[in-house]
């Protein structure tokens, strides 16, 4: 299978490549280093410097006597899209190339603008150029649980069948979500639903939730090959973050009271739900969403799990709630199904006090480069 | 009342603005012209020549003795409403300024992305420029009933309330269009809808049927201050377009069997909506939705009821049911609700044979102005 990766130098998309590529798949990596600039403008660097992507792959063909391709561009120029997918014509593109922080878009005008017409035209021009030049190529999207928001009702996987005035109907799941980042995803979905039904393109999107974790087998093959990982308020993980503040010594930061419930996973896990997706493609013309978290916590509950293991592993570790700066319900309902990625064959990796012990462990390796000025949230959304 | 008018040089703008100074309201008139350089695009020219916007200006000036105040500028420059904003501060905000042809986003890749990229970005600065600069000001938001596609369960007023696995919400009614430009619109009621809940703004988001006519009291003043009416294939509306047809001597062109139901609402009671929708302001932080149409029709039985108003004019009417350049049903469930504006005082002007033989009659009078090649579609879904 040709697999092509979009956004191939971050968190997730640098383990995606090089898990297709370990499984003898020909792996187009493609990104436009978008990710790198973002982090200098904030000032953030990830707990562990990240070699350019060229020699990750010089290393990863060193390693594991494997080629990944490397193309540089960004979605937004078409004519660069438009290229590669007619050189290439891949049958699977995993798309990760968005901008992925709700805090960034939160943070002016500029990053909100930018967020939207970053992420939405970037995939309207993929779209276009599968259209064009690969039709029955499976696009699979990454998105987020974030989408939903937190509805009053179950969370079902993208569809939601309606009973309304004795008639009956199956639509889009309502999202409303909590940020113009979060809002950019849910338009893609809808573009990307609109293109299944009008052009009969191939579609998963993964609804994704709070990923952490820092290693996949093919990371922990070389030094090189680690993946980008932040512990800052704006491209960091919540899970991660907390980790990060235990072994700083710094207390767990908890946005007001912390009811905040969310879908997690494991990025080992997210790795195997791409590759699930990809071994089952979307028909022609489907437009399928999976909910891809494996447990759900309240952020509270994740802290005090951390908390404990902290200090299992003698570190002084406290929970600090701090003014929330986003604006979000913290006592809600939150029951999402995740039942089709199962299905197809997942095993969840649950976060256990081993997992929890494995992350801090690797996190602890590179502690001299944590900042804790990095921690708190700076980006507040009543006062963009 | 101060009153801008976003798109003031449009079909329903400069009715909007000549009504609202009319009714003695400090009316500010902003447009960049952006329409006429799509029609020269199209090579499409309206029915009637329109005046530059200034001259239209200085005529209601001499005829009404009324002051209209004219800013010329982009909202996709945010540097510009940040300014009108500031300086201004009105009290209610009416915005059509949006690209509003389905068929002109379907045309190709740069249209697409350019009409989702123009729409969204220039309502997300507006946005932006009501949180800085008048966070008080009422935003009256022209949506489409497009925006909903056509369901199998009643359509309500934008949001629905669901009973789910035992449990209840009220959600944004889940939609679902046909058209990039459609979907620009979701995108921007959702984007709305998140201000109103972080900022406090208020909107009325209107989602317009299919608007027909051609003149409303103001207009009907003197020549100069007639609006633009469009009969083409991309910027017209289809009753506009039929009448046009009839005139002409060519058969009306129904898109395939003529089986898609809308709402239809004539232009005096667009207007009158709006005036309703601003003399009845949102909430602060409220984002509410009126469905503004006044009748639902078959475009088939359109087609007839037009047919028989033409010949009893002596015109020698055909239908001809051309291949659909779109990819909608034709035959499905169509029960949409408009209650909320006839609960503000709305008195519909429906859809008689004395209304449409007073627009066959305006048509006719420059009915040498009539180009049949705009009648035909050209541009085709399946084929961008």
């Amino acid at each position: 299978m040709k697999v092509l990766v979009l956004g191939a130098d971050g968190y997730l998309g640098w383990p995606t490549a090089m898990h297709f590529s370990a499984q003898g798949h020909d792996v187009i990596a493609l990104d436009n280093f978008a990710k790198r600039q973002w982090e200098l403008e904030e000032g953030i660097e990830p707990l562990i410097p990240v070699p350019p992507l060229h020699r990750r792959i010089r290393t990863w063909e060193r390693v594991a006597d494997k080629k990944i391709r490397l193309r540089i561009g960004d979605l937004c120029n078409h004519r660069f899209i438009y290229n590669v997918l007619s050189e290439e014509k891949p049958d699977a593109i995993v798309h990760y190339a968005e901008q992925p922080s709700a805090p960034y878009s939160m943070q002016s005008r500029t990053t909100a603008a930018y967020t939207q017409s970053n992420n939405v035209i970037g995939t309207l021009n993929l779209m276009f150029a599968m259209h064009k030049y690969c039709p029955s190529a499976h696009l699979i999207k990454l998105g987020t649980m974030g989408e939903y928001g937190t509805p009053n009702i179950d969370i079902e996987e993208g569809w939601l069948t309606i009973e309304h005035n004795g008639r009956s109907d199956t639509v889009l799941y309502p999202k409303r979500p909590g940020s113009f980042y979060h809002l950019s995803k849910v338009f893609d979905s809808q573009n990307l639903e609109f293109g299944c039904r009008i052009w009969k393109l191939r579609c998963t999107d993964l609804n994704q939730g709070v990923v952490y974790g820092i290693h996949t087998p093919e990371t922990e093959l070389d030094a090189d090959l680690r993946t980008s990982f932040h512990y800052d308020d704006v491209f960091g993980t919540v899970l991660n973050r907390f980790i990060a503040q235990a072994v700083a010594g710094f207390p767990l930061s908890v946005y007001g009271r912390g009811g905040q419930t969310r879908g997690f996973l494991n990025i080992v896990d997210t790795i195997r739900c791409v590759d699930l997706a990809a071994k089952h493609p979307a028909d022609k013309g489907e437009f399928r969403v999976y909910n891809q978290f494996t447990e759900q916590f309240s952020v509270v509950d994740l802290a005090k799990k951390i908390q404990k293991v902290a200090r299992y592993l003698n570190y002084k570790t406290e929970i600090n709630n701090l003014p929330n700066p986003r604006i979000e319900l913290e006592d809600h309902y939150y029951n999402a199904k995740h039942k089709k990625l199962e299905d197809l064959g997942l095993k969840p990796t649950l976060l256990t006090e081993t997992v929890l012990k494995k992350i801090f462990n690797e996190v602890k390796k590179s502690s001299k480069n944590i900042h804790n000025e990095a921690f708190l949230p700076k980006i507040k959304w009543a006062q963009i």
